[in-house]
């Protein structure tokens, strides 16, 4: 589905349909700088194949835009640009990373953004673009980086989520309570290795934006494109201490088992003493000698109840004191 | 054994008898552009001989074809270029990955392709690529390209059918039931390591082909070979994931019999206790004091099995209630 | 706020009134090697916003000098350098890294520092500096080396706090009483985290400011940046080292909660053992055979309990000998 | 110890008596491609001597052909190449990898191999190459290339034996017996790192003949040496593999011994439930009450101990069923 | 403290007195190949000053010559090369390695050797080196040689040492005795850790100086250099391999914790079980029944005692034989 089209021109938005566009008029014109940004939402092969023709995308290029589930890549083709981005995202209610797919095809006088998934808005984008009139007049860099920046800005969204929910088990897993910590811990690794496969893969490309190695990139842009590596950077460095706090909290998590299973075996043995005395009095007095002075006494049995009840206490404070219980 | 011969001119094939073949003819022959595809399954030492005397192709390249447990790799000769590709399928009975090897001699009007072990087939390749006229006129690189996607193509397979595998793997350690996971965890370990020796030494050498960095591959076809690069670069990353999950889900499997076995101590020492408490009534009753009154009362014995009775019901509640039982 | 500003000529200060200030006029001038060094700490936007009006700093860099969670990074503009670092200090209270932020804007005839966060204080670099005349004779760059130099000290600082705290770690670890370390391990290797977060990134920059591949930095003044870069690289030996340290305390304090298990449950074990023992004698005191000599002894009831504790205290010796008590 | 020597024209061996040997007039000759291969084995210093004058090798290669114990490398000097390889073979009676170390002085007229420890033989490698005359055609370096690839190729013996014993660990550690693995692996995995040292420091020099990077190695001969690097990566793919499935092994080891322990305990548990119950049925009858019918039934022993019999049976079924037991 | 002055001319001493020493006279002579070699041990601030000034060094060098803690290091100055080596020499006593420095500044016609520490003696190196003419006649870079090549035969003198103490822990770990060896390998880790520290820097530079890429380092030396280059990489990997196996080592100590546990609750559960069959029987004979015949026998309370002496004995011989005693 095309959500929206336009042609910008010295940075202002100019509207466009779809269907009349003739692209030979525009490029045949002299107004250099003069640039289409088409941006598509989940378009079906046959929309996507109209698009292409018009446009003369590369076969491959166009295969990998519909397919949601490729690798992050910057790939130049002879007239384009191709480049594939994961959109991160942070689903509050079900705890989760969702991931979506953006791809953008960055020509001379035009960019398309093919977005899969929902997630990250790029009409919102557009419009904070258009309010930046000095930006746009970069040409379809700047909508590259518009995009980009926006992606990456979620990324690092996602991470700090996920610094949250680090900081959770954290917390978890030191509070005196027992916890089952070991899924969520568990979890927390998967979805940190997925966030590494979206972001790591950007970091060489975003540096090469950085410093304007690509085609159709205008070297004035590049400061622009070394912000969005600086932050893709951060949060390859973010995601590579939380994978390895996580690594180290697991470990305190398993320590924290050994721990209380001492303690459970302590406190176990402790009240095994307590009965034992109880029953080895009881075993005393149940001896058949003859000559026993207790058996015979008025008090005897409370004697022994006293007894029992005595030496369980004692027992109990000595434990107590010593930690055991 | 040949498995199929045949000669193309401009992408359309030319059915030809191996028997008769004459190099020469093709080689004087002024139409550029014409090349054999050539394709063996197992062929055994005097088959190879053959073909190889009749392309001249170099010694060491053929010994390694024949033997089934080459690395992969690509190696440039002076007059052709030699592809060893690991091939990997998915044994769904058996639940395991098996390799075979394909390599491909790659030369200027001809490519051969020697198959050893079962698997991946070769024939649905020509077919496929036999449709496609187009890319059969990139000559002998077309059909190195078509190979090497089917091939990575299976990898992906594989890698998918290993992510389903660790899901179960993943799923069975976090189930409520005790699971004997280890040994499984063991051999998915192995199976990755397999595919990993497999992809990962390609990463290079497919980059080099993206980049039309080898002979007899025209820079037209980077692209494919890039597409190609990137399939195996996401089954690098794929495994590498798996890997890692592997292990954390081998120390989560580890924590899981650490907790179990506390479990089984809480669960056990409650039993001893409520037993222990029976025994305790039991001694208190069994002594020998001259004046207990309760040994006098008419529902005395009574009185003790109820007490024995009530203990134990109140310890259980106890227990219960804490979760030890 | 502006804490303090100045410009320098040849090396010496001569005060300035930033209100009054006029670069048209320094610039006009013939004296090159005149340079303004303008200090803040964490001001407002619109105070930054006069600032970069000033010198005509650009936009992005103005942002992340106001924003204190930057990647340290160094940054070359087209007519200055932007150089972000983090700044360490360890709180003695608190036990705790904290991280604060100085940016620095190099350029040819100034240089302006703006510092976030508490800690690290430029006035006392700049009085350093104001003594060290030749230093200052490099420009801007000696501004730059002597903010560099502090910053980095401070992090050899920092690192020094942190070898005692695992020095302390360790010595509880292997105390022979029972310690609680798991928690403690954790937090330092948290902040181990944080200062190589802070001090990685770094390595590269200082090594390419140590070879003078930064315009606005003379030549001569790279062996100080050597300097730099040689703290740099130590620190992040320092911590790596660290590391390393707690994760195989981390595993001593493990195999001491095992060991610590072991003995418990060999001590538990030996004094269950002795109970049973005189619950044993009890028992068969406790029989109702007609014949049994001992019940019709006189003292046969202190027989008995000698027979218990003697059988208690041998018990008790052996136990003693094997270590288990 | 002068094993064997020789003259090599055209391919063609020419016996060579080494008392005699004059070097000039060899030297002096017009056919190039002479050329003198000396096998020495463990030599004393004073033969090394000789040896040395006579062909001016340099004092610090002699120095470590002598000596067994140098690391794998390649050395240029000005005129010769200086290899030093770690011979490796598996001792079948010992189950362990013993270490040798040959060393190859090769100049543009002479190649001399010094041999340390016993294992792989060299004269094999003479006759065989004797046999291939168009590689001696290479010169030394066919010399060098037939010594390499005969210590590789037993790289690739030793690592078959290694993955045989890494099988055998593997198997002993999911067997159902209780096995005791732990100083195997352990043993294993510092073979392991035997090879990998003698294996690793090649790859980089081996990949440097493969491209002919080396004075006095033809280029036409460089597809052989490629042979042996693909070799050398190979092992050191697989060795890494042994590691990591080494690794992986003692962690299923590792579960294996707390999977027994869990069951050991339960199994316990399990019998002391039964006897503790055998024990609250005798102390129950074991109290002294006067209304107690049971005590005077005709068959009340039988009956309480048929009640011990039927409770045990009972609870041993309960805890067979329930995998206890 | 000067310990030793000397000017060398063609590989000769000639002693020198530092107090008159004019290095104007011996510059402006025309014997080209004169050089001062300078030796001292811990000078204090004002020595160093003079020497300093004698010399122009430069003074961050120099700073960094008096403090011991330096990065091993090699920095090129505009006219001279400083050196900084960390030494290492293994404390028999203390069964530690100690540490020290070398630093050593590197001119035309100076080398001055700064000695930090106890430990390695540079009298001996000089002594050497003055019995080996030729090597002198390289210049000062034969002096750097030397004193790199001592200090690297101590690391290997070091590395030796505790590849013993790590044979040892090894042994004590497999030993059948229960040790203690979380602490000695923790230290023996440690141990390594400052090893690596010090010699993993100096890989590179001493590289560099094998290809004779620095200033004052005739071509003809880089022989000896990569002699020591080759030495450092050695004890690099040696270095390595030692922390790997202190790993292993560590892990097979943890899992012979855990066997020892398991076998001493099977012990103690083994004793538990022969106490309990002698109170199980001890509890029958105790039982109150009016008709149970043993009572009555003339023997019945031997026979309750051998009943209880032959249980015991039968499931000693029970637990004996399967291994649980």
């Amino acid at each position: 589905m095309i959500v929206d089209s336009a042609c910008y021109r010295d940075g202002r938005r100019q509207p466009l349909e779809p269907e009349t566009l003739d692209l030979t008029r525009l490029r045949s014109g002299e107004q250099t700088g003069d640039f289409i940004w088409m941006g598509l939402h989940e378009p079906d092969a046959a929309e996507m194949r109209r698009v292409s023709a018009m446009f003369q995308l590369h076969p491959l290029a166009v295969e990998d835009s519909l397919t949601g589930h490729q690798r992050p890549k910057v790939e130049p083709y002879d007239d384009m640009l191709f480049v594939v981005l994961k959109t991160l995202w942070y689903d509050e209610q079900r705890d989760e990373v969702e991931t979506g797919q953006v791809a953008i095809f960055l020509g001379r006088d035009f960019v398309i953004t093919v977005r899969q998934g929902a997630g990250v808005s790029l009409a919102s984008v557009r419009a904070d673009l258009e309010a930046r009139q000095h930006l746009l007049g970069f040409g379809p860099a700047a909508v590259a980086y518009a995009v980009c920046d926006r992606i990456v800005d979620n990324y690092e969204e996602v991470a700090a989520a996920l610094e949250d929910d680090v900081d959770e088990v954290e917390a978890s897993v030191f509070s005196p309570e027992r916890t089952q910590d070991t899924q969520r811990i568990y979890v927390l690794k998967r979805e940190v290795a997925e966030v590494r496969r979206a972001v790591q893969p950007l970091r060489m490309p975003m540096q090469r934006f950085a410093t304007a190695a690509y085609p159709f990139v205008p070297a004035e842009s590049s400061h622009f494109f070394r912000d969005v590596a600086d932050h893709v950077a951060r949060v390859s460095e973010v995601i590579e201490t939380l994978d390895m706090l996580l690594s180290t909290a697991f470990d305190a998590h398993l320590a924290r088992i050994s721990v209380q299973q001492n303690e459970d075996m302590r406190k176990i043995s402790a009240w095994v003493a307590i009965a034992a005395v109880g029953t080895l009095v009881a075993g005393i007095y149940g001896m058949n000698f003859e000559h026993m002075p207790e058996l015979h006494w008025r008090y005897g049995y409370a004697w022994a109840l006293g007894l029992m009840a005595c030496s369980s206490v004692f027992l109990y404070r000595v434990f107590k004191h010593s930690g055991w219980l």
